[in-house]
């Protein structure tokens, strides 16, 4: 009996939410975002729900236009040991970016993280797009997307060389002679690249799981390429079934391109799903988060994809094509989308604003009609799991009570866990150390 | 009534040991390093025994020679935040050097620990003595200690401006008028100066301690210069009572010249105390712990003060004067000690190394006794309270269950916790937010 392809879930899980105004809801504390016990209890539901992770985002740069989210939260290791100490199955996966800090650190904390988790821990490797960014580390400029991306290569070389300084039977621990370690299995990397030089060992051996996992996120040239060639999952923003299984087929091509087995690298949508006990409930969920939205608040949110530029200068009624920044190059790739459908469309630029600010989610309605979405596009080859967003905290209550058992009865979704790491759910591979002889 | 000084304590907690054969004991786990539930289990002891704090010491470089807990452990932020998640009171403080680190990163980690713990988070500032750290983070030379404590202090400015971007009523969360926040309650540092750019503001706010406590750990000049100016607390490893009261009365006397109160920085030497029933049986507790080291082993620890160096190589019943390793410049204030004892005392290479590697602990004997000594040392200002570093882990048992009480008893020790907050505990004060204008 061939088993029938299995569904991986990730919950991103972002305190007051992803908009400028979900905090503004009935169901949502205004503090959340800096609240411990908020964070536990999503991770435990997610967990009841068999998850296999939770996903923490992350920025370095603040303005007075940021989302209510971004400028005030938790730091994504910090935050996801103390989740990791209160659960005991579910992955977690943080948000760090490879332009401003350290190789040694990073390696250091994430390894620490997988220790501490057992083999839970995983890094979204992301290069920061944003240009305020380089002011709050002493940098001039914001580097060019290209050579960003060859930085975090040669810097995720390191790090993944660091996680390697220790063979998996290195430690000894024997009382009577006193071999603390074998020093044959002890591996000091020497590495001296274009940008980093970083000595090693890492005082710290590898989890049960090898290594963290590896998220990539970016959807550019760049960033899929990373991703086919590096990472063991790929988190993406994509709306449609169609484009997603364009994405889905051009990553794992590109991933068979490197000789790597397409199912080591896991594909993640993101989704926000709305769940309602009839139709009408869903529709009537959504409405009380998108009428939380004015046209002031979409053109900020809007403004976030133009370098925060300020939007409000131009008449909301004009065409999106007809305005100076539809010229402007693309800072990420969901510009691209933007100006895609504005163009095809012929939106206003109001249009455009409140479409970004409060996208209406494809996946929405009863739970039997969420769940048979998501298992046409696991069947489709559009993903090998969703990323849930919920834009308030119940609307991941609703997912897990409601959607997961009818995953579970379609034979699509775990009911128990097949592992305590975060690799074994996702079924993918524990990286051999690089330099341990095969038996 | 007049109240008693009262005494602080924290436990430092270091897996298999702070000595290079601690692991060999039969009390001790070859992987205590990186087993989280052997942390969670000693910080839970320490909280029962009321203790102020946990401490968490830190290295960046490892080789062959180092001792064996540094060479496979926990990340101390990572691990303080997992401990901080099974625990309510105790104060969670971790060792972070200024040297390899960004401050944006640093001040945001320890600020995300604070408002986890929900104020109990604090920093033990220092600035990495080891010239090896240099290689892990793509640094030619290490820096010399006094422009290491010119970053330093820089370094924390940056890092405290940073901790009052946000005022602590800045955020409104208004649901009705949309106001998420007070944009006059947020600053932006703009920090320029001769090490470091940072513009700022921090994406979190403010826990209700304010600030996370700064400890710091040097004994040099430069190190109690900055430690009188800056600290909250400080770390030192003095072994006799009149050096412990001379140290305490120069910071105290150098804090006043810097116009801040002496109560508002506490000292706290380390200890190792032994407790047993009887003396005899203390006495036979550390014959069991001395036994394990080796002449080999011991010269190996004393190689760490003098830059990792060779000793093996020496006649090990030369006079240590005779030396040329008694000539070298002194890396750290330790140094010092060891060469004027050996001088005082015409020791030999072997005595000196057996005594640095196996000190006999000046607090040994009975629980009335180590009580008494506690209680001398707090009533004739040698201490505000210590850092207790039991080398086996049954004597943070030995110490909570039987010495404790008598410290209660004898009218020096809190029964129950005055605060939920470190500060709140070590009885120092709430910095105010540099912006916030006096009621």
């Amino acid at each position: 009996m061939s088993r029938r392809k299995q569904l991986k879930l990730g919950a991103i899980l972002h305190g007051v939410g992803g908009s400028h105004t979900d905090w503004q809801h009935p169901d949502v504390s205004p503090n959340a975002s800096i609240n411990i016990d908020f964070y536990k209890k999503q991770a435990l539901k997610a967990e009841e729900g068999k998850f296999d992770l939770v996903f923490i985002a992350d920025g370095l740069y603040i303005t007075e236009k940021s989302l209510p989210h971004f400028l005030n939260r938790f730091e994504p290791l910090t935050l996801l040991s103390a989740i990791g100490s209160v659960t005991s199955h579910i992955g977690l996966v943080g948000t760090l970016s490879t332009s401003y800090s350290e190789p040694f650190n990073v390696a250091r904390q994430f390894a620490s993280l997988d220790q501490i988790s057992r083999g839970r821990a995983g890094w979204n490797l992301v290069t920061s797009y944003m240009e305020g960014s380089a002011a709050n580390f002493g940098k001039e400029n914001h580097i060019e997307r290209e050579e960003r991306y060859k930085i975090a290569q040669e810097y995720l070389d390191v790090v993944r060389g660091l996680w390697d300084s220790w063979e998996d039977d290195a430690f000894v621990g024997d009382k009577q002679s006193g071999q603390f370690f074998d020093p044959n299995k002890l591996h000091t990397l020497n590495h001296k690249g274009q940008y980093y030089s970083v000595r090693g060992p890492l005082n710290i051996s590898r989890s049960k799981q090898g290594h963290p996992v590896v998220f990539q996120a970016g959807s550019s040239g760049d960033g899929r390429g990373l991703a086919a060639r590096e990472a063991d999952a790929v988190f993406t923003g994509l709306e449609s079934i169609e484009d997603a299984k364009a994405f889905y087929a051009d990553i794992k091509a590109r991933a068979a391109g490197f000789g790597r087995s397409p199912d080591a690298i896991k594909i993640f949508p993101a989704i926000g799903p709305v769940v309602g006990k009839t139709t009408e409930e869903a529709e009537r969920k959504y409405q009380e988060i998108a009428n939380l939205v004015t046209v002031e608040k979409a053109l900020d949110y809007l403004g976030r994809y133009f370098n925060h530029h300020d939007l409000s200068q131009y008449p909301a009624d004009a065409l999106f094509e007809d305005l100076d920044i539809y010229n402007w190059p693309s800072i990420r790739s969901g510009n691209e989308v933007i100006k895609r459908q504005a163009k095809e469309e012929r939106l206003t630029l109001r249009e455009v604003a409140l479409r970004v600010a409060t996208p209406r989610p494809g996946f929405i309605g009863t739970p039997e009609r969420v769940a048979a979405l998501i298992e046409q596009w696991l069947e489709e080859d559009a993903a090998d799991g969703f990323i849930v967003g919920a834009a308030v905290p119940s609307g991941l209550d609703d997912f897990v009570d409601h959607v997961v058992p009818l995953l579970q009865a379609r034979g699509i979704y775990r009911k128990e866990y097949e592992s305590d790491t975060l690799r074994g759910n996702l079924g993918i591979p524990i990286p051999a150390n690089r330099y341990t002889q095969p038996q």
